[in-house]
């Protein structure tokens, strides 16, 4: 091979790799409604983001109350309406995974967040949408929980898992909550 | 350094560069044995496996419960038996991780994934299986819990943390539920 | 262009991608303080050591019990005294998260687990510090739960959500338990 075909060959090759490389983001899945999970996804996820990385957030299941900003009721048949009345109001009003004790290890642990001058929930994902964190409701979940457009924050996407895969198999990490 | 000389390193970086970079494959580790959980896992792996991914679900712990297809007693001792006698028969017989309230929570559900079309945990598992996806037991667990070959449904392989860590360290994407 | 500028031109973009490159590392969030989940979390960390792999393992919320060593009460308010209460006294206190039952499906576990000679929990953080496995304690964690230095077992370090990144967004496997 002449030098000038092997430099055409690398050129291709290095094309190749540059395509698949990972790219400069961050893909998570919030699974769970549980307050110190959310937490810690959205500290990863602002953090992420702060550092230059285009960071997607997708919500399913029950992560999806985390992104509630109330619960409507009319126009849903009355499997849908139980589940509304069970879920949680939104980012303030989760639990903690440990240590609930009927709410009061929930807010004593609030209370210590205070002190201590950690952000809120609601906080961070003003933050997380300030840094251009992309919020992207899982579309199935809406579906099977009948959760209406008016019961979500603002400036909150939408998606199938086909666009999690999209921006998750070129993240550089990925992880579930 | 001669021109010839540099191409000669240029493709022995290439080289190394392409050996060690990701492949087109996704690992999982299903360690929870949850119904809510284990299908948002099989909707990742089956939405992977039709974008061309090489899937493997590494199944450890509790997880290993939503393989059976069967529980045996005999031949096992007491311990044995009573932690067959508490795990769940299966995929269809699990339990969501929220608002499961003895069972009716779990069943309001599954009603309402059959009425919107969502596929069943039972039907996911044969897409997986059908779609080529990697199937495999943790060995020190099917020990642990003394599952016998019989107990798991078919086509499911056995391996130990090393067999997880061969694919997963070189995964675009590694999850664990 | 001549053959020299395209050499050069391929050497810059070589260099970039291998800076970009994912490097032969490890990162995992060890969030819960389940017994279960902790051993799984620490046999993929010390596999993935003995397999060569640079392995961090950052400790946050209730994983950061994982590590205690004692519980101190002296100085600190009354809030952290409850917190500190409440929390289990190290890797030989926790529960699993299935089947506790008040502890006795924990104790049989732990026989199960001696008869099978699967290394109890204590004898994995002795190998994963053996094999050079980092332990970071989060420090808001820290902070917010009021966890004194002489809680912790020994070489423990300290680290933010900014440490983890750096370590995550260059690792080939990143998992959250």
């Amino acid at each position: 091979m002449s030098l000038e075909q092997k430099v055409a060959d690398l050129e291709k090759r290095l094309a190749s790799l540059e395509k698949n490389q990972a790219k400069d983001q961050v893909a998570l899945v919030i699974f769970s409604e549980e307050l110190d999970r959310a937490v810690a996804a959205f500290i990863i996820a602002t953090g992420a983001a702060a550092m230059g990385q285009k960071v997607t957030m997708f919500f399913t299941f029950w992560g999806l109350n985390i992104l509630r900003k109330q619960k409507l009721y009319a126009g849903k048949d009355w499997m849908s309406r139980m589940m509304t009345m069970m879920a949680p109001s939104g980012a303030s009003h989760l639990s903690l995974s440990h240590m609930n004790f009927w709410g009061i290890g929930t807010k004593m642990m609030m209370m210590k967040m205070k002190e201590k001058k950690v952000a809120t929930l609601s906080d961070l994902i003003k933050t997380a949408q300030d840094l251009g964190v992309n919020l992207i409701a899982c579309e199935m979940t809406r579906d099977l929980m009948n959760i209406q457009d008016e019961e979500l924050i603002d400036q909150v996407g939408s998606g199938g898992v086909g666009s999690f895969l999209g921006e998750a198999l070129q993240s550089r990490l990925t992880l579930f909550f």
